[in-house]
């Protein structure tokens, strides 16, 4: 075996993601010497508590307890701990001590990434973070490198393994929200308290780190408009699906002109949508993630796998540290991130997306006109109107009248949520209006 | 406006992705120069004739026919000339001169690869070449980056636009062959000798590059096995059909185990094969590319997009641009291709694969328990048997015995190349058998 110069690595976390990270460093290092050139050598795992249960065979004598020893003693450090704090403090600690970080913390990315790339490029640091989205999936790179010369015009992800498990039961089985989540729960796709996936939170920063990234700029967490998956119904699915669509949890980046000042900006938002059932996305089953990217010159990209999973996840952490200690030993700085464009981000209301609307109405003569009217008030026009009359109540005598009720699918062009907003609540006032059953959003046209 | 250091760029060829290129450089100059942080400057374009019309409308001053004047000036040369020479020894010359080259010449890195890197590799030039795969598809960063700390263990790709678009025309529209290359051709997929495509020779330097990359090691382009699309009959996509498969050429690269001597290596190959529909690479429609890795910690991984065409592959051809710009100013050199490993490459007649023969026989007492011994005999074992009587002819008497026929699918387990030729060389002198109506290549199970 050809003697190679030494590069000693830090793992700060013991999970699932970095007990993986650990036992492949261990198992192939010596085919990762020969791709890098260094030996990688595990020189520590920071744990909470040395005695806990691993998922893992590791030799023991790798935890310890002692962060800045560990940091300090490291030319690469690989932070899985996730959270903020301490976190950020081990990460800046690493830079400033000269090393060089691998992180697949979404969280501290979405919230500072800034300060953390800022303090990499001040000191030539590499800071690599392929694993913070969508998993093993690789997008971080494309969209810095491979398309680092293109203008990205939109993303749509599926970025939260979880919610599009649950939403693909609900399509596919016709499980309720809470029998697919119990089931995710069960396989494990689920953590215990379920908030950050089906809130959106996890997919919100994902969107936040995406659009940072695609656009030059910097996105902060807290301008990333988000919904989670809570509020969506069987029934909402049910009518998606025959209209041929399906509903998917999107992180939406999109490059924008404001309509009204003629200034560019972006907008970052996480929302369940209806995407037809032709686009790529719309095939995207199980815990699975896909990143559909449309930029102006290399046109419709996808990027397709596993979105999380402690083996998978790691795939990528290993990733960025190959590439990261390939770098290391040619010699020369890392790259500065790129946020120069200084753009800014749109809120939700300026934003203009095309709706689908179901409403059950009594069928009376004029409701259609009626109803129609109340878009046109609001500048919403109309790409497509589906009525179906809800079935007679079986014992009904068929020569009393009825007033009987149908249900109305309208679809709209291309509208303001301000707009729709606005025609929503005076359509739940109006008096053939029985019920708005759904209002969501159509995306991928 | 900042004020930046200076990247003097030059452009071997003017063609539609040159053309592209130079109409991208110079538009998007400014936002380029802030990505990069230097300004690139495209100081010229090698052609051939300074009077020939071009796609795009360039400034004539920056034509010249002056190859060694022009690359000697540049910090940065861009190799989109194609074919063997002069453009291996222009990437030469640029290296040797101290500039980092891109190039999407897939013939030259299929051929002459390890020349150039061994070239790049001992002045630290860099040699970028993610457009020679799949267009505007990233392909050989991530296979090269983001699955560098993992095993590759196989990668099924669509590679060639216009052979998928043929297939996908035969499979969708039941066009035959020769309709769907006319069509291409028609709409510019195709070119006017459109060998390289059909014959599978394109996607044969592909699958070299591909291999090379995901394998660290040298795969030639003369190891790489190659069958074309030119066999392939209206008959076998329908029957495919029936059958649940769609029939694609793909590129497979494998890291394999040879059963009889226990030796590690891999085996490169171009042919068209069977997918079962569930497959995603089954929904790759029209002139559209995509690449499906399969990796030992990531999972099944898939990259999709636009495989050719002009501002498409310009796209992949400014990323390796701006990405080497970037490391160019930030110092330090390129980062050598790995190709440790070592491994041999396996022979045709060593791999094994599925099968579906379609046989068409006498329908008599027993022909499948014959068949099947003929099978067996050379040790193929059957996974599936699928017999459909041939409708009798019209006209025939119902009362006089006919002797009549049948279409036998046979699907096989796992075989070598070798076993299944055997096979099938006696099945064509088998009395039963009136016909040996195809026999394809199961993929991606």
């Amino acid at each position: 075996m050809i003697e190679y110069r030494n590069l000693r690595v830090a793992l700060l976390g013991g999970g699932s993601v970095g007990a993986q990270v650990a036992r492949l460093l261990l198992e192939q290092k010596e085919e990762l010497a020969n791709r890098v050139g260094a030996s990688l050598e595990l020189v520590g795992i920071l744990v909470r508590d040395l005695d806990a249960e691993r998922t893992v065979d590791l030799p023991r004598e790798l935890f310890t307890t002692d962060a800045e020893s560990l940091i300090l003693g490291a030319d690469v450090v690989i932070e899985l701990m996730g959270g903020l704090e301490p976190a950020r403090s081990y990460i800046l600690m690493a830079i400033n001590s000269g090393a060089d970080v691998v992180t697949a913390n979404k969280a501290l990315l979405a919230t500072h990434g800034p300060e953390l790339f800022a303090a990499a490029d001040q000191v030539g640091a590499q800071l690599n973070y392929e694993a913070a989205v969508a998993g093993a999936i690789p997008i971080v790179r494309p969209l810095r490198d491979s398309l680092g010369g293109d203008q990205v015009k939109r993303i749509l992800g599926i970025v939260n393994g979880t919610t599009n498990f649950i939403l693909d039961r609900m399509d596919t089985e016709g499980d309720t929200l809470e029998e697919a989540l119990r089931l995710a729960t069960d396989l494990g796709y689920a953590e215990a308290d379920p908030t950050a996936d089906i809130g959106g939170y996890d997919a919100a920063q994902k969107a936040a780190i995406l659009a940072s990234l695609a656009f030059h700029t910097n996105v902060p967490l807290d301008s990333v408009y988000r919904e989670g998956i809570t509020a969506v119904t069987p029934a909402q699915i049910e009518s998606a699906r025959k209209a041929g669509y399906v509903v998917k949890l999107l992180a939406i980046c999109e490059r924008l002109v404001d309509a009204a000042t003629g200034k560019e900006g972006v907008s970052a938002r996480v929302y369940p949508a209806m995407v037809h059932r032709s686009h790529p996305l719309a095939a995207v089953h199980g815990a699975n993630n896909a990143v559909f990217v449309e930029a102006e010159a290399a046109g419709s990209l996808m990027f397709y796998g596993a979105g999380a999973g402690g083996v998978e996840t790691a795939s990528a952490v290993l990733g960025d540290l190959v590439s990261l200690a390939r770098r290391h030993i040619a010699g020369g700085p890392g790259v500065a991130a790129s946020s120069h464009a200084d753009l800014p981000v749109f809120p939700i209301d300026s934003i203009t997306t095309r709706y689908a609307v179901t409403l059950e109405v009594t069928d009376e003569p004029g409701v259609l006109a009626t109803l129609a009217g109340v878009f046109s008030d609001h500048g919403v026009s109309l790409a497509l109107v589906e009525q179906s009359m809800t079935p007679a109540q079986p014992g009904t005598a068929s020569h009393a009248p009825v007033s009987s009720t149908a249900t109305l699918v309208i679809g709209t062009h291309e509208a303001t949520e301000a707009a729709l907003a606005a025609t929503v609540r005076d359509l739940a006032e109006n008096k053939f209006v029985t019920n708005v059953a759904s209002v969501l959003r159509v995306e991928g046209v």
